[in-house]
């Protein structure tokens, strides 16, 4: 399909660049980025990237929860502000292109946007969100919740990771506890790698995320008695680890049971106190349930609380549930769905349509505010693992379509059943 | 029963003095001590016991692997050498007597003796083992297994802890990388709680253990592959916790099948990322399988190594048994055991045998000389806990039988045919 000329694209050799650059914060030297939120890696890469906003004329702004933002207005004071972003923190261990890319393809975008436009109507906004991963403070998506309302401030600095440290102190430390109010922005747009490999499989290039699947993060704490693993008698033992083993198998049954409708995991487990001849004493389960209907959630965590007890008393310990963190299934804004598919087919890109199982800060913002993630392939469908890849090429192509959105958004005003009627 | 005027007797308060200076060291206020090996709490303690040996007279020394030995030559340079201890390591929170009692009571019981004593026929070594605990550094009994040659000196220093440190670069660190020749006694003794509640349902004071349970010390790696816990398909998940799990229960199947022959443990579990949404690539199962005899201890391993590949399966896994540390199944000396019977009956304490499941200093050392622990009541049979308890008198009635078999061992000129015969 031969390409519209007036469609606009981005500077793929600027994108490469950035995200070249920002690839060397954690870098782990096998292709992957180790970079925890709040960790000296990760206080680099906003660094640099602050700078980077400085450079090219945004004006940062940091608020209480520690997002960092750098806007810039191109079209006065009352235009519409159309946000763009992602986050630039990692899992540990974790790949280069989580979030990254699409923090700087926000600012590629933009950028690219600006230099080929003479009366841009809108302002701009690029957000790189506080501890979207939530490895090491849990939950994750906490700095965009915060910026949507969905979790109380003070709630949320008080996290701390396993070493005690509290998010308001790590804030302090990296020099990341600002005071600026946050933006108030019209529409938010995320690029993001798909992690699973359904477009790899069908060819596609892009795809707009319809629903975000609904999530139970669901944190059990296993009660044993510590003892010495050698004289104790095994008929007195209560090991924590073996209730939690049963529980883990449990977890999982339940998925089987659901089959495509329900996800499930346990992916850490804090044991204490993990010693080879102690019989543990404590385990502490993070299991995550995931659907993208609320029913399904419901009957998950219903199984899961009615199983617990036995599940805990094979091993004579005892569960229980000390904190669930709801995040509901939704869909995104369908205008932004739509505008994303026409684009696609403007520059000839195969597309298909998506739901979301993983979190994004899209799905805190879009509570409050039209919403879409775009997706581009992922090589074999790898996420937060250092062998991660998405080619330049496809990189770029998402680049074009976030672009050519901006384009179409900016010269609709901000007005988004504008934007879709405006363009060819 | 009326009391044998030529026992000799502990000094009860000295004792009580050197538990209560020794608790102080790593104290987690609660009763309990966290001074695992090679920690700044150990070396204090350490640090502090070599002092009180030097200001009684003790030679101190330090052999290449760390153990701390203070001798005292009360018989001239050819007599024999009666060495008694065991170690100032603790679990990590764990007890203020497991260990500690053992290393308190050598030196009271030596000092209770030859302070009453005109013309002593024995020298007389105080022994503090580096890493009886092995929860820092696996394996256990390190100092001793060096000591007794089962344990490769270069081997032993190379171990690392989960931080990367050595155990040759934190003898360094602590001060302990010593270059004396270790003793050579004759004969080892070693009190020590008992760690299970046998003593204390049977109204036992006083235990010899005849036995030693032979142990394998099993390290399992579970491969999976690290992935995002939300889009990756259940099908296609590699969960390495999950494949723990069915590992995990096994282990404790084959205790349940074997009945009271055998006991089995997972007691340390290390999950690589351990992050809340990462499906796990890695667990490290940290397996114990202990028998009082190597019939079941082969059994044991047999039927794991048989189960591991379908267990790893069912998660889409694969387990590797990385690393088997043998401990084999064994006797103590049996003049020793006898020895300790007869004092005890003339102290009218109530005596028992046992078996010790756990293991102790004394089973490497008994690999090259006689040796034997002595077992006191341990309240509710409590171990590895901060709240392990022997009362002061359970205390000093263990005491006064270590020094009493002192003092029948000393007139005997460290024969124990004779010492067996020459006390009515």
């Amino acid at each position: 399909m031969p390409e519209t000329p007036s469609l606009a694209r981005i500077d793929a050799e600027l994108l490469n660049q950035l995200m070249e650059k920002v690839s060397e914060f954690g870098s782990t030297g096998d292709g992957g980025v180790d970079r925890p939120v709040l960790t000296d890696a990760h206080k680099a890469a906003r660094d640099w990237f602050r700078a980077e906003l400085t450079a090219r004329g945004y004006s940062v702004l940091v608020d209480a929860i520690g997002n960092l933002f750098g806007r810039i207005d191109l079209a006065g004071p009352d235009a519409p502000l159309v946000m763009i972003g992602s986050h630039l923190d990692s899992q540990p261990k974790g790949g280069r292109f989580d979030g990254a890319y699409g923090v700087m393809a926000a600012l590629a975008a933009v950028e690219s946007f600006r230099k080929g436009t003479e009366a841009p109507r809108c302002n701009y906004v690029i957000a790189d969100w506080m501890n979207e991963e939530g490895a090491r403070f849990q939950p994750s998506l906490l700095g965009s919740s915060v910026f949507a309302g969905l979790v109380d401030l003070d709630w949320a600095l008080a996290r701390r990771d396993r070493d005690g440290k509290s998010v308001g102190e790590e804030l302090v430390r990296t020099g990341y506890k600002g005071t600026d109010a946050a933006p108030t922005p019209d529409l938010y747009l995320e690029i993001h790698i798909e992690g699973d490999s359904k477009m790899e499989t069908a060819g596609a290039r892009i795809a707009p995320f319809l629903r975000h699947w609904g999530a139970l993060k669901v944190r059990i704490e296993v009660t044993g008695e510590q003892n010495h693993t050698g004289p104790t008698p095994m008929e007195d033992r209560k090991d924590a680890v073996l209730g939690a083993a049963h529980i883990i198998a449990e977890v999982r049954r339940l998925a089987d049971v659901a089959e495509d409708t329900l996800f499930t995991s346990v992916a850490r487990v804090d044991i204490s106190p993990n010693s080879p001849n102690i019989v543990p004493g404590k385990a502490i389960l993070f299991c995550e349930l995931r659907a993208p209907e609320q029913a399904m959630l419901d009957w998950s965590e219903a199984s899961l609380r009615a199983a617990l007890p036995d599940l805990a008393a094979r091993a004579r310990t005892t569960a229980e549930i000390v904190s669930v963190d709801r995040r509901p299934a939704g869909k995104f804004d369908p205008r932004l769905a739509m505008l994303t598919e026409r684009v696609a087919d403007d520059f000839g890109l195969p597309k298909m349509q998506l739901d979301t199982i993983g979190g994004h800060d899209a799905v805190a913002v879009n509570a409050i505010l039209p919403a879409l993630v775009i997706a581009v392939p992922s090589v074999g469908g790898v996420i937060h693992r250092n062998d991660e890849y998405t080619s330049p090429e496809d990189l770029a192509a998402g680049g074009d379509v976030l672009t050519d959105m901006v384009r179409r958004i900016d010269r609709a005003g901000g007005d988004l059943d504008l934007a879709l009627g405006a363009n060819a």
